[in-house]
């Protein structure tokens, strides 16, 4: 398992940012790993030097190729393992003479295959410790860095798109979890800073990684898919320290009993209480997400938006029945309905047309234009029992212009209050969800998943304050 | 209300099949509904006969403007009424003398508005029931078929995508969430019949339109969002007749107290108990949605899959994360994962990677190819004690031929087991879906949708299989 000396911070950064690295079973066969990853560095403004490394190879890609990585004329920074499993033992040993700094190891054929492989995982283990060189993996993805372009995901870019640079570090157990995430980000437009598979986590695990996150300059939140922690203690203490600085999403599979037996079946792993799992998440400020659709939306709501100070929202609409639904999963989520002030309901019964409903929810009604939804929100977020606010937004309606688009923006902005957006739909739609999303406001397919993103602002929140003011008491 | 004597069908008829159709309230005025609407029938293949009713004008669109129905030289068997509200009642009164067979009031402002809307809506239901007019909404948007070509839906298509002919019939109190669905449709590629909005139902309401639901030809399923009910008893007994011949998804919003109250607002309905619906289509076979996903999704899976004829599920995965997450919601669902055989066991080993699980989920890691998925399904579908499976397949991983997508939809044909397939991810993945689901297999981004799509499938076999042996014994 990883130490968390001080020295993790310093020991990890080769992984992401390496001036050096040596592809180890790199290949000219172009559906191979050893081949995509490779070409992964050299195309994509890797900006270091980059080394294949196989016996059986004079050249690949227009590089020399070396036959071990102890022949390499420079110092490494990262080796990517991509042979076979029966070599890596050599592999790691030859990293080890070579003092290289840090190992992804692609290869699978380890302890998820049973006690053998199980023992291999301890020789490489011992051998990189005594000679301080990180491990991850083996039987993962490896690592993608959108500012370093560190890439060794060795599926074909144009079966697994590579999302854009942004503030979002997602770290999974599972390889191919992770990629689909990933690719799905890529088709929303959500950017990632840095990805990290780390699959059998026979030296860094979750724990180091949240602690290298927590200082990562171009991470403002962080991601996770988890079947198992390799220390539930600290585990814990990690996500107190880095909860206060960034949000934390987690999502943990195995939550029924045979849910964990499949996830033992597949990484050997045992999954652990769930029950445990969501306490300890409560007490830490780790917002829990139960399924993957709310890990994308939870991740893109609290990138954008501020925490809900409290519970109580208001909802703005031009749909009715929306109102109803977005409703339903407010009070279900526990989350409750503004009662708005007297002053509101005034102004918004003086200033808007008589057969609007002023009550919460706010219906503007099917005829609705941009600035009755500016009126709307500017009310309704300056009421101090407002703490945010599910917008429904049918864009399809004839006389609604697209600028409304702006004006729920400079609202976000305004008030430094949560704002979700719902907006079902098609093709114009998307259009406009891709425009609100890069004006930083999320926006969803259906209420349901507005109201449910809106009490992952609220989770967090209220986490931040009971965490705050107990470091006052302290 | 309607009344349900035998003349319902022919009674509704020309709703949907008009030979001549009046837009009362046309307008030259682009974004008036008047227009849009007239410009649908003008445009979009109605074959039948338009004409354009106002008295402030003489033109529209190149043809003659009348002063008032009555002035029309033929017969008219649909009136499409967008003029004010305060317009209504004298243009039903001439719509009832010109014995005009069916009329949908676009235009709003009675009901839902107030004791005085209401005594509107009541003159106009005296004077169309006299006259044998039927009347849809008012307050709604109104009809579109796919296959007439009859469309009142007011708003652009720019705006508004208008699905393909399919074989999903949607109806919907609520206009918004009509029209927002139906935009989500056609970008996903769902097929419609006839979709129906039926507003503040002063006469057609669901049960109407259930009952002429169940004997369309070209409605092979029936999916509706309600808020309340014109007639519960009546809306059990048409339910209990329609789901025998095809299936039918209700979303039925106001779950909460708190969502009644914001239904009550909306339309002046009492939205009543939860519970009590919840019951109700329990009794009569209606497959219950839960947000405007599930409903699409429900229908998708109904529309194509046959329904599970008992709740032992397999999951064919190439991810074993994925695996854990659908066991998860397979089993929080009350479905079950199937015992295999020792047959299909021994099969599975036998001619599998040694690798690959062959324990439920079978996971046929990531490096596999669509052979493998042949094998697999092929064996676990013909299974005993398997009554579906849910497939997931991440098409990002490299050695995966497109042609899995054939694998799939052959074994589903073969055995005639229903099957719902989970495919996570972005472009490439979409591509994909729509191939899939061009081959009647149903594909969600997610592993739970998949799940709980198969959930559905469960439901609705179930109840079939229990009113089956009712009918047996009576």
């Amino acid at each position: 398992m990883g130490d968390h000396l001080p020295g993790t911070k310093a020991s990890l950064k080769p992984f992401f940012e390496p001036k050096t690295v040596a592809v180890i079973g790199a290949s000219r066969e172009t559906r191979k790993p050893g081949h995509v990853i490779l070409r992964n560095f050299l195309e994509r403004g890797f900006a270091g030097k980059v080394y294949p490394v196989n016996p059986k190879t004079e050249e690949i890609a227009g590089l020399k190729c070396y036959s071990s990585v102890k022949d390499v004329p420079d110092e490494i920074d990262l080796a990517v393992v991509a042979t076979p499993a029966k070599a890596v033992t050599q592999v790691i040993q030859e990293c080890a003479d070579k003092k290289v700094k840090a190992a992804v190891i692609i290869s699978s054929g380890f302890g998820e295959t049973g006690p053998e492989g199980k023992k291999r995982e301890d020789e490489i283990r011992e051998i990189a410790a005594k000679a301080g060189t990180r491990l991850v993996g083996p039987n993962c993805i490896g690592i993608f860095d959108a500012y370093s372009s560190v890439d060794t995901l060795f599926l074909p870019r144009y079966r697994l798109a590579r999302p854009t640079k942004g503030s979002i570090s997602f770290i999974s157990q599972s390889g191919a979890f992770g990629v689909a995430m990933l690719d799905w980000a890529a088709s929303l437009g959500v950017g990632i800073s840095k990805f990290v598979s780390y699959g059998n986590m026979i030296d860094v695990n979750e724990i180091d990684l949240l602690e290298y996150l927590k200082d990562d300059p171009t991470t403002r939140m962080v991601i996770m898919y988890l079947e198992q922690t390799a220390d539930g203690r600290k585990l814990m203490d990690i996500a107190r320290q880095i909860t206060l600085k960034k949000p934390v999403v987690a999502i943990k599979a195995g939550r029924t009993a045979e849910g964990a037996k499949a996830a033992a079946s597949h990484t050997g792993a045992l999954a652990g209480s769930d029950a445990v799992y969501w306490g300890a998440f409560k007490q830490t400020g780790i917002v829990r997400a139960f399924d993957p659709e709310e890990l994308m939306d939870f991740a893109v709501a609290l990138n954008s938006q501020p925490p809900a100070s409290s519970s109580r929202i208001a909802i703005v609409t031009n749909g009715g029945g929306f109102g109803v639904m977005a409703t339903d999963e407010i009070v279900r989520r526990k989350l409750s309905l503004s009662e708005l002030s007297g002053t509101t309901k005034r102004y918004l019964r003086e200033k808007l047309p008589p057969y609007v409903s002023v009550e919460n929810p706010v219906d503007l009604m099917g005829d609705t234009d941009a600035q009755r939804y500016l009126i709307a929100l500017d009310l309704v977020l300056k009421d101090p029992n407002v703490d945010g606010a599910v917008v429904i937004v049918l864009f399809q309606t004839p006389m609604l212009e697209s600028g409304v688009v702006d004006t729920i923006a400079e609202m976000a902005m305004k008030y430094h209050k949560p704002i979700t957006v719902c907006a079902t739909g098609g093709d114009y739609v998307e259009i406009h969800r891709k425009m609100l999303e890069r004006s930083y406001v999320p926006c969803y397919q259906t209420p349901e998943r507005a109201a449910r993103a809106m009490w992952a602002l609220m989770f967090y929140g209220d986490y931040l304050k009971r965490a705050t003011e107990e470091e006052k008491t302290a």
